[in-house]
């Protein structure tokens, strides 16, 4: 077999880290940067799927009646220290531009002139800048709500990067809305907090747990954040989405205030929510495999990737046209923005080595058609997840390729959610607890238990113990937690409410 | 009538770059961010412009084979320096990071701190750092073409800067293509500059001249630059578009080589192209009026805005009833990317501060229904521009949007056109060129002859003069221009063929 000739992948099980970089290097997602420290380049394979989160995303955003604009790469210096507790969390590790020009010296060489009189900062997040202007832009309860999205790139300074999970530059999208009220501002934060679980769950097959991050754990300036935190395959934590209710803390720092209905001016509210390039590292550790990666139908850039058979060049020319046939039925269905994505791979490649090339690239349905299946009438098709070969009626196979792929769709969303809730287990002691966050094997830090539901004692010292002794960190206080008297997991005081506690990346 | 309580806007001929800054301030499409020198924020309707625009572009970028992918926003300083001449043309002005984190010094003052070991800059274009990728991506022929595109932002530290025409950051997209032949890459450096007619002429109904620039005004590290220009309605060029054939000054700087079919290792052949949101200023230049922003149908965020008129609160309800059905209508239609976009307006404000708040943003069509329209199963429709108000029946307006909008898309760029073409001139005398280009009032130096299609002596020391003392550049020697003895417009010695000369943004 063909099979046995590929270079084997590492396995989950033997080393995840290197399995999750080998899974990016295989699809051809992305490459590291390695000329700018931390920095990636996210390649056609990876930018694709981009384009297709930032599409729905989009869709989404503006449905729940929000504007796209774009604000200012730079953030002034001075900006950054409006907000006390904003600058403590994102001032501190950051891109700094300091000089406009370069000249050349004795030596020739190019060196920074023209120092800037105030500093920029590359925007570590937007709140500052945008609130700037909004502060211009909102005058009265008319202008209320103002409800704005922006694009863009973010650079944090961080020292530990992951391609994806954490990188110096990354892409996402940064949602900022004024409101009159209190109320109005909780009721936008968490009406985003369920645009990102619904598309988490519905278009990434990503089950997530939804709830509010502690104190600790908050947006640094805001009154408080929700999240969605979704589960790896090393039952580590994935922060894959956060929604903040950011009080009057911002429009205070900025001077947002509008003038009432009954003529007073007000200060007003807002909010912050964003979601970003992490997604796609979400995406690839809820569902890839040892064989490769696995993408849910919805974001894949090719659904079905057609491999034609041939001994001949009579056989070659006839199951090409046979191919094209049963490309051009498939592109008839409407899919996604379009159409079903079709690839009819024809180089001059073994089919085995296409078929190992698919199936890293983690496309849904591959079909292979050689001179017999054509005499038949059928096509082979394999499922990159959930079933055997099988042989089908070429016309019964395209004819039922969507509702295949939505039972692919539904059938990752499923066995993620099983392995998510057989791994998220109550903890009702201290010693439970221990266990069950520290490894069996010193080799393998990445096998532990996974999610913890145990009680808090709500110190936030607690919290910090837990980090720095056992590495694990509360996720979430679940929208659902009831009352519900018990035991700190951690130090084993007396606690209110079960909350999440994890290992996250 | 409510149009004279309209404080009035600055008339083109009386002060051209204040109508321009005004027509942005009143369609609500931009401002400048004072507080970040040169930068601007795009508002939401102008932003939705530039979406339309990116998309629009997109599709034909990804129909001509391309794909997208994404590189790091900073560029390390080494790499500028690269290719001799690239480094002169962008290195000089430009953004420089030279710190990772900010520290609080004795005062409590924000300070940069740890300085990098080599300074970064913030991409003015993306050749260096896209290049250094590829020539990992590139092996052998068989990797060849390799075409990619990036939607990205650029920062160049200009000194003086205009909304859209000219800001210190922009959004654009930038192509980098990589070939194993001169021809190849020469054919890819035309057919991008084709679809970028395509796209001015049939999208943004802004007919362009497209030529090849002279040495001194190509691309820095380009063998040449072809170009799109348009002319704006003060006659003043806009270049729109570029596109380069690198030749092998990239490949050789940055190492590109490539195992060709006779395995020989051949150094390849490099392009780059680029259109930015500078578009939306030659757009504002080419349609807009007097009364504010004309936007051509295929770009408008909104297409038809119904405007109700009531005087009772019956009236107001049945009013409201039927603009909805005219709706409801209305967005059967496909239109664009998808269906008609239509505006029902039912604020609370006199009819006739609607009307021109609308026109001021350009929508092309506002139906405007009254008790007595109604009535009679009318609506009137006053088109932003090209022809008085008409009374017509509502089913047949529903039916005739569509062609409406595509007329007007039409008489625009037949508006334009002619403009054009009644102002590019061709002289043949230098008194006459240097007449041609002096304004005839020196209180208002953008009244000035147009284009003109004169000689040129071939020299770039000519150019310069006639720039340092005219103002005038050359935009480019036209794809069609044929030989034809002659005179340089500027300095009289002889020349082989008409160039086209004008001031320009």
């Amino acid at each position: 077999m063909a099979k046995d000739k590929q270079p084997s992948m590492t396995k989950r099980a033997d080393d995840y880290s290197a399995w999750y970089n080998e899974i990016i290097a295989n699809a051809d997602l992305a490459e590291a940067a390695e000329v700018v420290r931390g920095c990636m380049v996210i390649k056609p394979y990876g930018y694709a799927i981009w384009e297709t989160i930032q599409r729905t995303l989009d869709g989404m955003i503006k449905a729940t009646g929000h504007k796209n604009a774009y604000f200012p790469l730079f953030i002034p210096k001075s900006f950054l220290q409006k907000e006390a507790s904003h600058v403590e969390g994102f001032a501190m590790e950051c891109a700094i531009v300091t000089h406009s020009r370069l000249t050349k010296n004795d030596k020739g060489v190019l060196v920074p002139a023209s120092p800037l009189e105030e500093e920029l900062i590359v925007r570590p997040t937007s709140e500052t800048i945008i609130n700037h202007f909004f502060k211009k832009w909102v005058q009265s309860y008319r202008d209320l709500p103002l409800l704005i999205n922006q694009w863009a790139n973010i650079v944090r300074w961080e020292m530990r990067t992951r391609l994806f999970l954490r990188t110096l530059e990354f892409l996402w999208q940064e949602g900022h809305t004024v409101h009159a009220t209190f109320e109005d501002a909780e009721e936008e934060t968490r009406k985003m907090l369920e645009v990102y679980r619904l598309f988490a769950e519905e278009t990434m097959a990503m089950p997530v747990y939804v709830g509010r991050k502690t104190e600790r754990e908050k947006f640094a300036g805001a009154l408080h954040t929700y999240c969605i935190e979704a589960m790896m395959q090393d039952k580590k934590a994935l922060q894959a989405g956060t929604s903040h209710n950011l009080g009057q803390n911002f429009a205070k720092a900025f001077d947002i205030t509008y003038l009432s209905k009954d003529q007073k001016q007000e200060v007003a509210w807002t909010t912050s929510w964003g979601v970003s390039t992490r997604l796609i590292g979400g995406l690839i550790m809820t569902h890839s495999d040892d064989a490769g990666l696995v993408l849910p139908p919805k974001l894949a850039p090719t659904h079905v990737v057609i491999v034609p058979i041939w001994k001949t060049d009579e056989e070659q020319k006839k199951v090409i046209e046979y191919a094209q046939e049963i490309k051009a039925g498939l592109q008839k269905h409407a899919y996604g923005f379009g159409r079903l994505e079709v690839e009819l791979d024809t180089r001059d490649l073994r089919p085995g080595n296409k078929f190992f090339e698919w199936e890293k690239k983690g496309v849904p349905l591959r079909v292979e058609v050689g001179p017999r299946d054509m005499a038949a009438g059928n096509v082979v098709v394999a499922r990159r997840v959930g079933g055997e070969k099988e042989t089908l009626p070429k016309d019964k196979f395209v004819a039922d390729a969507v509702s295949m792929l939505d039972a692919m769709q539904k059938a990752l969303y499923d066995k993620a959610k099983k392995f998510r809730d057989e791994n998220t287990v109550p903890i009702d002691s201290k010693d439970e607890f221990r266990k069950f966050f520290t490894p069996k094997n010193a080799d393998k830090p990445e096998i532990h238990g996974g999610f913890a539901r145990s009680g808090w004692c709500e110190s936030g010292d607690c919290e910090k113990s837990a980090k720095d002794e056992l590495g694990v960190t509360i996720r979430c206080i679940e929208l659902t937690a009831k009352d519900e008297k018990g035991h700190c997991g951690f130090c084993g005081k007396d606690s209110k409410r079960r909350v999440l506690w994890a290992k996250a990346y």
